[in-house]
């Protein structure tokens, strides 16, 4: 059974009222019978009931995180770095995961609120609403999603990503675009439509889950010449294409230009190292927690970087039979 | 301000009692009242209050699960496992994160316990104490910890990677032991110098950090021929090796050979891919829920597995200079 005020009352023979001004500092107390109160706590192992407390006070200073999948490695990092900036606030943080499945998603912030969080950052499932919540709520996704209120802005990533390849001659792409019902995965790969269709660059778009294993299986069949550059949506899918490729003995880049975006810590312990979009998670998570906290205009759009690294370089000269064929712009393969 | 039971009770003028009756399907309430009251309790965003109910009933079948490092790739896996194998057995779960610090742990705790948490599962922070608890506690950490309770057979992992080497005729290694205070890394180390030693194996051992960068640095002025192999007790060190020896056109394995241990999904992505030593992360993560769940006699030790990879082989022979020298165990450079 959970040691309780009333076991500390009982045990010295005073009231709970006292036991409870001993403990917070209120009332009338002697400092010995204090002292008393606060051995006998520890002894037995009294934990203060933050959450009746809190129900009482009617506001708990706690913020419930809730991210799709713990285990994808840029939500850790976003999740470490939204856990310091509410810590550096003041709040106390409780985290669920919702398992990238919509039910729980559901049920884990009904969960959150009734342990007392009062106020939400969510990180949504992709593609999923999040129904009516009577708390303050901030959503991080992308501004392709109509709930979102903060979020890296993935749309000029995939310019940027985009127009350095254009620079380097590259006129036939393939892009590795991740899950189709993302909104992240959207504005990425429109960021990169943008300036690759009003350039006359051709590409292809080829959808799919997000891991290691599909990046290599995605560029299996691919054959050198077919395009002059691949472009992954996300790190994950583009070391994977990396592995595959260096495993085909195709040399990047002098054979195909390869990027990535996401610039996991992985891109530089790879050869050759991935050219990336980086994030800046602190500042997302910042901008959350501020928003949270009553700041009255904290940023929406938080800037992204190009990392130029070895991957990415000039275009090879376009083999023969592929460049008598015209630039041919949204073919969609899934 | 958070919709309460009260205000269906005063919207509908009825009392407290009858609206608590209607929505737990206790009492006598009418169908027709009923469906009212839910559709209040629907319309103005009223969420039972479980922590509330929890403290009533004495019991809230949720687990609080505490780890050191979400970030950690590693950690992420088991907390995944963990949640799954907590919510098949009906359990809930609340995630804390103790950011690898003693201090932050000990609040963590008990903020998990004043949210309602009525057990925990704690991978304690490396080198750290758990102070007594007054709910059931398992913890996840190894052999070495006098606390632990369930974890993965690391000794036996760092004996068989120990043995693949000794069979493959290597002489002299070098090994990477991660942080010296982890009990995690100090039962891995132990099982390769258990068996090193045995077979007169001469091995130089260098504590630090485990990153990816750590470990490239730690090689950055290792000299071929030095040892015939380099042996990471973790996987982030020997990628992070691996990528800095190939940056030096060192073979792998012809010039030396390399391991890990972790079977991180990177291992498989890099050239040479790595050979590493497998945990099985879900059979921990049950093991450690079925104790919490009264089980007689779960296990308490899950075995581990070799992965033999490309990245280790024969030994190179030895370079003359080094061969003159006589084998000499347990040199420890910090």
């Amino acid at each position: 059974m959970r040691p309780s005020l009333r076991h500390i009352a009982q045990r010295l023979g005073i009231s709970d009222a006292t036991v409870s001004n001993a403990l917070h500092g209120t009332g009338r107390v002697s400092t010995d019978l204090r002292e008393k109160v606060r051995a006998v706590a520890k002894e037995i192992g009294y934990v203060p009931d933050h959450a009746g407390r809190a129900l009482r006070a009617g506001r708990t200073k706690t913020i419930g995180l809730l991210v799709p999948d713990i285990a994808n490695p840029v939500m850790a990092t976003l999740l470490s770095e939204l856990e310091l900036a509410a810590r550096r606030r003041g709040y106390g943080v409780m985290v669920a995961n919702s398992a990238d499945n919509p039910a729980t998603q559901a049920s884990e912030i009904e969960a959150l609120l009734a342990r007392g969080a009062d106020s939400l950052v969510i990180v949504p499932r992709r593609g999923s609403a999040v129904g009516p919540v009577h708390v303050p709520v901030t959503i991080i996704s992308s501004a392709a999603s109509p709930l979102n209120t903060v979020s890296s802005d993935y749309r000029s990533g995939g310019r940027a990503v985009a127009a350095h390849l254009v620079a380097h001659g590259h006129r036939s792409v393939l892009i590795l675009g991740g899950a189709q019902a993302s909104d992240v995965g959207i504005e990425r790969v429109a960021g990169m439509q943008e300036v690759f269709s009003a350039n006359a660059v051709r590409f292809d778009i080829v959808y799919s889950e997000v891991t290691l294993d599909i990046g290599s299986a995605l560029v299996q069949d691919w054959k050198p010449g077919t395009h002059s550059a691949i472009v992954g949506a996300y790190d994950l899918l583009a070391l994977g294409a990396l592995a595959q490729l260096r495993e085909r003995n195709i040399r990047i880049p002098e054979d195909v230009s390869l990027t990535g975006f996401d610039d996991l810590v992985w891109c530089r312990f790879f050869s050759p190292q991935l050219t990336s979009v980086r994030m800046d998670h602190a500042a997302v998570a910042d901008a959350a927690i501020a928003r949270l906290d009553g700041e009255p205009c904290p940023a929406t759009l938080i800037p992204t970087e190009l990392i130029i690294r070895g991957s990415s370089g000039p275009a090879r000269r376009a083999s023969p039979k592929r460049s008598t064929r015209s630039p041919r712009a949204g073919k969609i393969t899934r």
